[in-house]
């Protein structure tokens, strides 16, 4: 920790004083007491963007689905488990921020209903009724005055076009996409960017290094982006 | 683990050169490349006694779902994902076993169809089908010569009676029940063994001193149950 500490005073400060809210990790939507549908995403690439930011100056609140990581040096977090939980806890902090990463997997959907007991074992199959989550991203991005959205995609094939369709679906000014194949679970991460001036590729590296390079194309587009 | 190898030399050996194999944690039953259904189990229990079995002298194989516990000191892990994979990792080793205890959390179910790509948010509901995965331990507790088995249940109600009806339909001596807020996550544990003999409470403690009264409650039990 006071290596983390001391490693930031040299990244440059290119956010100094900007309030981000970030989220990250896998959100666990319960069937039963026990039972729940997530997803495979360990929170390692939302966790090393709250770093990069806070390294870069800014003051970082993040919302962390149900994953063990530790809370990166200096940034303030909140621990949900549920989208409904983490959309709930977005719109609690979002007033005041400037920027908003968005970097967990929500699950798109829950179940319909949730069973108050261990549902028993039954021979039969079963069907398991799901209702669409909050589009968190969505409503942070539709509101009067929103902070600064970037999205993260993940996309298990045609990349580019799906990246392109959800900023502008979105309505982000930058959007992040990797191939699940690279970035879900492990140590490494290679992305693309999507902004206004077009497409962006970052080099292959650890999420930290691929962190902080999204954080210093933000930081370099802050002035403009700020200025609106 | 040059401390934990230490201290196992202290524990009684009532077990010396049994064969045990174990199941521990979760599965995860994929619904796409990146969503699945799990369950909250931590694998910490399973893991503990694979250690306690290891400690009493037992041969111990651990047959782990995802998670990220590090392995106990001399017990051969086998790591898998969803429960047919554990299924298949049992089947291949539960020949040579004399002991079976089944800790793991196994989904009791898994969808019907699994998409090789992900699925794209859509704005309606969505419905699941699920289909029944296969009972691992009854598989075990029904083989020609099965090895001694212990099952595992969590319940979140009616504990005693919930437990003597799984010890019965499975066919198995020793069932060990917690209650699922006891038990499922945390470090601690409370447990009831029920066996032929009756109902055992044990005391409260910490998984790892939970793990040995079983072991201790295995180990005493052995003369007789190997005998027949």
């Amino acid at each position: 920790e006071l290596l983390e500490a001391a490693l930031a005073v040299f990244q440059p400060k290119g956010l100094a004083g900007v309030r981000a809210l970030v989220t990250a990790g896998p959100t666990f939507e319960a069937i039963d007491t026990v039972r729940g549908i997530t997803n495979l995403s360990s929170g390692k690439m939302g966790f090393a963007i709250a770093r990069a930011l806070r390294e870069a100056g800014a003051q970082v609140t993040l919302v962390a689905g149900p994953v063990g990581l530790p809370t990166p040096y200096g940034v303030t977090r909140h621990d949900v488990v549920s989208a409904e939980q983490m959309f709930a806890a977005v719109k609690e902090r979002v007033s005041g921020a400037d920027l908003f990463i968005s970097v967990a997997a929500v699950a798109d959907f829950r179940p319909a209903h949730r069973s108050d007991h261990k549902l028993k074992r039954a021979s039969g199959g079963l069907t398991l009724e799901l209702t669409p989550n909050p589009d968190i991203l969505g409503y942070v991005a539709r509101l009067p005055r929103p902070p600064l959205c970037v999205a993260f995609a993940a996309e298990s094939e045609h990349l580019e076009e799906h990246a392109r369709a959800k900023r502008e679906a979105k309505g982000v000014p930058l959007l992040v996409a990797n191939l699940v194949q690279e970035a879900i679970g492990g140590d490494e991460n290679q992305v693309v960017l999507f902004d206004e001036r077009g497409r962006h590729p970052l080099p292959r590296g650890s999420k930290l290094e691929v962190a902080r390079a999204i954080v210093r194309h933000i930081a370099a587009a802050w002035p403009d982006w700020s200025r609106r």
